[in-house]
């Protein structure tokens, strides 16, 4: 039962947000979390992001395995908040592809766009961006 | 440079939190976020978990595809708290292998735990229990 002007809701009840708005939250949390496999593993780590248009971009340890990872990976992005008291919340899911980023003008705007890093290594140089195919979000 | 009695850190400064510490601040959360592959895709969902002695369990709608999909899932659960203006946190990660419960015992036990659902959806009757095989975390 969904009167005129309601949000859309799925299967559970829950309000299903549209893209635009799902991007505007991921651009109002500085932490989401990036998944993929790896060697037959999930790997799952806490990224500190930037949106630039509609690709989410972040940096990472130059040279690493994990950066060779990232390069062409599918990968899930994640960004939500909770209010534990209140039981409500939303969370947003962005599937698609990371790339390492070699383009010195888009490497120009990223730095431009000043992401602060909040890990005490100087070693975060190179840029991965997430081409999104989609992105989907739920509030609870 | 780590003086005595001083947590270990990482090769990017993060200190290393212990598997007792790890447990503590999962439970400490009420969300964490669960990855695994499904189809050639990465599915990364919030849940609403406890823990129970060292294995982490949350619910989920029964025979659902992605239900099926849990079982014996090679998955990845994360769970982290920052402080945005003070640029601190720390996050907290489990590698291990997904399975939905039929034992009665532990069904009662995890029924007497007393998680409460945040999802207005009377259909989450199915438990997942994620079997850990590898805890680690890091604080900023």
């Amino acid at each position: 039962m969904t009167g005129p002007g309601a949000a859309p809701t799925d299967h559970a009840g829950l309000a299903v947000l549209g893209s635009d708005e799902c991007l505007e939250l991921i651009r109002s949390r500085p932490v989401g979390r990036i998944a993929f496999a790896r060697d037959g593993d999930i790997e799952l780590l806490p990224v500190n992001h930037c949106v630039l248009g509609r690709t989410i971009a972040f940096r990472t340890a130059g040279g690493s395995k994990l950066t060779a990872a990232y390069d062409g990976a599918v990968v899930a992005f994640e960004v939500d908040a909770y209010d534990a008291r209140r039981r409500t919340g939303w969370s947003v899911l962005v599937k698609g592809r990371a790339d390492l980023v070699t383009d010195s003008s888009l490497l120009a705007r990223l730095d431009d766009a000043g992401l602060g890093t909040w890990v005490p290594s100087a070693s975060r140089a190179e840029w991965v961006v997430i081409h999104p195919d989609e992105i989907s979000g739920r509030r609870l």
